[in-house]
């Protein structure tokens, strides 16, 4: 029996691995769930998993009474405070990381340091506290399991093998809404049309993030850290279909794939299980009614945000903070309609140009060119938001 | 330094094995060489090859000095018992079984016997001899590593996963060069027309093999003996592209699979460094120039051989003997125009609902069988051919 915790289980990664938990109640035993301001979810699923923690970042305690749903006796937590104590309960095997953004960083170092197994579904994590949370992880003798469909991919090709064998690895990619959009129409491109991603439902900045293809410029971060590989050692490729999630080229020219249906009860549930397989994951998948397979190139020219992310690796330190931060913050103007599609990767450009490269060996320094870049892209928000309004429709 | 025996030195396989031998000479040396009846390429390759010892099934030591080329005081032997003397010779690691036909079940159970690493590229070994093949290299501790490109494929995919977490093995199959062809040309199909193989380079019984899909049907009876599996386990695809070189579905959906270029130099190379892997096999696969990968059903209307097979497997015993002593001689009636296409798999049908299936435990019964099935086979060749002759044109 494996006993979980999943920070963000009211979210789109949360209620699937509540729903790997329903499929094998003899393996798995929900201990813990946070969730951020979903007081109405989590009262639900603390009335069927009976947690013996929860925490919810907004509200707390107050908010969860007021639904009026039985607690069944859970010891409940709020704010940042609240997502440590889920984290690092004494009775926790496995976190699941799937809350989006950064505030689950410093809760994974919690969990990190009590000696958790690490699943992660949050980007943030690795991309902004990449080193620290390695480094961390590496010394407590403790796994960060991907559940990244594409990482997860990847952990499942490499499968024991020695890094000596690996020369490369090939995130696929979808391609998002826009894939065969001309450059000049993506300048007009709504919040709407970027949300109808064509192959996965996920939550709306991670389905942003796949159309500017940041998605993918964040993996390509993540898999430097996860894999222990060089920036030239990572590739990404379009792949619409998103049957194959993730390849491996070996030295002697071979490649290893992972392939499957679209459904992240696989990867959430082979994380749980790791190193064991479980059964009954999802449907098989039927490769003969799967229509042709195309894998292109991804064009760097109508996608800089690729192009912005392999930059940010290469400047190493302190610039992915500033990458993900500035992608978080023009995404959301994006979404509330602020500023254009296009902007997104001219507010991320301007703000790595603007920032100067430092040590990102400390949750505190990661945490202050965060909050600079933040700062400094909501100036770019505004004045593009401004600018805006005074054009002449 | 590994030292190597070439069964078949002079085929298809064999020449791609020594261009392996040529781009690793501080990891393989050539030990030992055996050809069936090409003198010339035999002399030629111990001209610059230096092995110990050789053998010319037809012709000998007779045969090789006629040809003036130097034979470097290499022991050279003659006949069944040359094959033998070679993949036994006492300085030999690994035995790479690459003739084709029957000619080698002898000589592979004999270097199992001698405790040498067995490189199986030779259908015909397992097929006929499954049973004793594999029993004898479980009881000496011997590793018999495939090289043909799906079970090679399959081979790097389980890459030390349990039996329990695979559900099923997926062969891939060019569908050869009658996959679109209607039932009705079938039946004009020319040796021509069956030779023109799409994706593979490869000897004329093969690539006939492989347009009736015998060939992946034999596939099907290897596998089993390979990896232990049950025959609901095995499936085929048919992957036009033969990108993908074959896949295992693993128990909760997922799919491993290995890709590469179309070259025989990847598995043989894999087979001759393993449990090592080494560089520089073959080009890396560019997937974004590959063109969409396409997977459909076999057809087994138009292609009976495949299901044929499959129940050889399902009888059990001396079956698949009967099943590849059929396919034998209807395929080298076909070479020689005596038979048509569709007669391929009538003559293997006939022969095997004559047949009563038998015990395959020890390899005189596989040989009795086998002289049984090809004479058998022979006779309604005989019988075809003659009536061809007296239809009107």
């Amino acid at each position: 029996m494996k006993h979980v915790a999943i920070l963000g289980s009211t979210g789109s990664i949360g209620t699937s691995a509540l729903s790997v938990v329903d499929a094998h109640p003899d393996r798995l035993r929900v201990v813990g769930l946070a969730a951020g301001a979903n007081a109405g979810g989590l009262a639900a699923q603390i009335a069927r998993y009976h947690p013996r923690i929860v925490a919810l970042a907004e509200g707390g305690a107050a908010a969860l009474h007021a639904t009026g749903v039985p607690l069944n006796a859970a010891e409940v937590h709020t704010g940042a405070e609240g997502l440590i104590a889920v984290a690092t309960h004494p009775d926790v095997d496995v976190v699941l990381c799937a809350s989006s953004g950064t505030a689950a960083l410093e809760a994974v170092l919690a969990a990190i340091d009590a000696g958790k197994t690490i699943a992660l579904a949050n980007k943030e994590v690795l991309v902004m506290a990449g080193e620290v949370v390695t480094e961390a992880a590496r010394r407590r003798g403790v796994a960060v399991l991907p559940v990244d469909s594409e990482h997860n991919a990847i952990h499942q090709c490499l499968h024991g093998r020695s890094a000596s064998e690996v020369t490369r690895l090939v995130l696929t990619a979808s391609g998002g809404p826009f894939r065969s959009w001309p450059a000049g129409a993506l300048r007009q491109a709504s919040a709407g049309d970027a949300l109808r991603h064509p192959t996965w439902q996920m939550g709306r900045k991670i389905t942003i993030d796949s159309a500017t293809l940041m998605n993918k410029g964040l993996e390509v971060i993540e898999a430097h850290w996860l894999f222990g590989v060089t920036r030239d050692q990572i590739d990404v490729v379009v792949h619409p279909q998103s049957v194959v999630h993730s390849l491996v080229e070996l030295r002697d020219g071979s490649m290893i794939a992972q392939l499957g249906v679209t459904d992240m009860r696989l990867p959430i549930q082979y994380a749980f299980s790791y190193p064991e397989r479980w059964g009954g994951a999802a449907p098989r998948l039927d490769l003969a009614a799967c229509g042709p397979l195309e894998f292109h190139a991804p064009d760097l020219d109508r996608f800089p945000c690729l192009g912005l992310a392999y930059q940010a690796l290469d400047a190493g330190g302190t610039m992915p903070v500033v990458l993900n931060a500035a992608n978080e913050i023009a995404v959301e103007a994006f979404l509330a309609e602020r500023v254009g599609f296009t902007a997104i990767s001219a507010i991320i450009a301007a703000a790595m140009a603007a920032h100067t490269v430092a040590p990102a060996t400390t949750l505190a320094a990661v945490r202050a060119v965060d909050a600079w870049a933040r700062e400094y892209s909501r100036a770019l928000v505004d004045t593009r938001a401004a600018e805006t309004l005074r054009m002449p429709s």
